[in-house]
């Protein structure tokens, strides 16, 4: 079987799956029996471009990289709906911006595309954390596939983890670091770095956004945190549900304090049952020297499912990244592609 | 579908599976489609009994912890590889003892069921550590699963997460605390308890056996670092090859030293590419306070894989137990069995 993907939103992410499609394409059908066309791409921003033989891939990252455009070929006047709607797509890479209010456009795109039957495989945050319940419904419904794992650590293994390795296992609580902007600023300011200088250097890194107040307000994290109390523990919690404190008027000085009774503050997310409702929080915890995640540093994310059988697994690595994030849309689609393919 | 499981060896480990089989018989078929019976077991000092309509497992599970031993019912003088040939088994639980010379029984178990198409899912490191790829082209050819998820870190994710999870990845080294016994002692000794009086109260604990050369002297990890080199690398290395040296050597000095310097001395399994060939390596090394397997203590165990996509993923959890690893026997029945449902 050939996959013909429509890459819908060709930024940081979608060029970062881009880029290793490019560079493992043959790899993935040696190693992993995965054969993919790309036959349209569309970026609300850069254009839209389709070509039902396979586009060349490698050329549209250099027009992006030198233009800030698809150029030099055909474009098409088709909307992002049209093209999910191409009888030819059949994997719907979905990678548009992150809306936490109304989830478009991506939940337009993502409804329309599993309506159709269509799978689909994405980092967006917004659909998932806003209608998770009703897009697995129209997914079974279609017997489609809805593969989301760059959501909540990027590429490092979350959301799978917790579906496919965890199966049969019970998740009674969760906790985590979700959010990498955060971290890294809270691991500045252990060294006596303000948190303001700390943002900074954030933002001249490329970790913050000019606007940072998605991550230092915990409004990422907040979302993560829905997603995984709805995905993982059969919630049906709101982003507005979780109860949400960010890091902006933690002080070095707190830092201090805590340090002097061996804690290090973290943003610590947290998901659990009560009363047979499932909570979820957001907010800075002053940790023992000993939580493992109390010595997750830097840009670093981490994870803890607590099971019933299993009791503590604990998952680290990054969670952000053009790259990390490309891989997290490839390894839904090879997950896909596992259950399809007919060898084991 | 219903899966026939003949379980061949019923020590701790196929008692943990059993234990969870029977707790969780109605979770599991509502929430994860899988739907069972146990058709046979076979224990060599406990008898072996067969019911084609299925076991009261329960019953069992009572009469072994009553009278080590399964009784009360028409016994059977199947062996087990008869058992293992009898039609009506489709999936064989391969929990018999770990051999690391000769791989046997569990070996010739294996081979038997892989050849005549069987599924397969051991927690059992021998036939692993010794035969990998020689069973794997056996189980391609037969289109037959083999899990082998609770061979290392026991039912916390680890074989899948590196097969499955970080597919079209390439992993590049493989570091990782792989002996629950021996991150116990060492753990112990932090706090000036002697090699000696830590090794005794692990042995209390039944962490360590009453000849404990399997732990300290590092030849269990060997083994986990050969399947880790052979599966996770495509290497084809034997346990033998595995440079490996114990924890029998190191006094309460030596951590002392260490920590005066920042380190902690842990047990440290290496796999990693050298002029093109695959080295493995189990020794211990005083680690830096800041690397996250320096912070892995008591009997936890931890794994770190280096990719070229997603730089270091690493997942920690509980190394052993009956119940961890009779969930890893379960984890793989549920893969197997999420590729055999239709729907997603």
């Amino acid at each position: 079987m050939v996959y013909n993907l429509a890459i819908i939103g060709f930024g940081t992410v979608g060029q970062g799956l881009a880029r290793i499609l490019v560079n493992k394409k043959d790899l993935l059908e040696r190693n992993n029996n995965f054969k993919f066309k790309v036959v349209a791409i569309s970026d609300i921003i850069k254009g839209t471009v389709i070509d039902q033989n396979g586009l060349n891939l490698a050329k549209f990252l250099q027009d992006v990289q030198k233009e800030g455009k698809i150029s030099g070929i055909k474009k098409s006047d088709f909307s992002s709906v049209e093209i999910i709607e191409n009888s030819a797509v059949n994997i719907v890479v979905e990678t548009t911006w992150t809306n936490l209010e109304t989830g478009e456009p991506g939940l337009t795109h993502i409804k329309k595309a599993l309506a159709l039957g269509k799978h689909v495989v994405t980092t967006n945050k917004g659909p998932i954390a806003l209608a998770y319940n009703e897009l697995s419904k129209i997914a079974k419904v279609h017997n489609a596939f809805l593969g989301f794992e760059g959501t909540v650590l990027s590429g490092t293994p979350a959301i799978n983890l917790a579906l496919r390795n965890l199966a049969g296992a019970s998740v009674k609580t969760i906790r985590g670091i979700l959010n990498s902007t955060t971290n890294y600023i809270l691991t500045q300011m252990e060294t006596g770095t303000t948190y303001r200088n700390a943002l900074k250097r954030a933002q001249t890194l490329g970790y913050a956004e000019a606007d940072p107040k998605m991550d230092v307000e915990a409004y990422d994290a907040a979302a993560k945190t829905t997603i995984l109390a709805n995905v993982v523990m059969n919630g049906n919690i709101k982003v507005t549900d979780v109860i949400r404190k960010g890091i902006t008027d933690i002080t070095v000085h707190d830092i201090r304090t805590a340090n002097l009774k061996r804690k290090k503050i973290k943003l610590i997310a947290k998901v659990w049952r009560e009363n047979g409702r499932i909570q979820g929080q957001v907010s800075p915890k002053a940790l023992s020297s000993t939580d493992i995640l109390a010595n997750i540093n830097g840009t670093l994310n981490a994870l803890t499912y607590s099971t019933d059988l299993l009791n503590d697994v604990t998952v680290i690595g990054r969670g952000a990244g053009g790259i990390e994030a490309g891989y997290a849309l490839l390894s839904d689609m090879l997950a896909l592609n596992q259950k399809l393919i007919k060898n084991f």
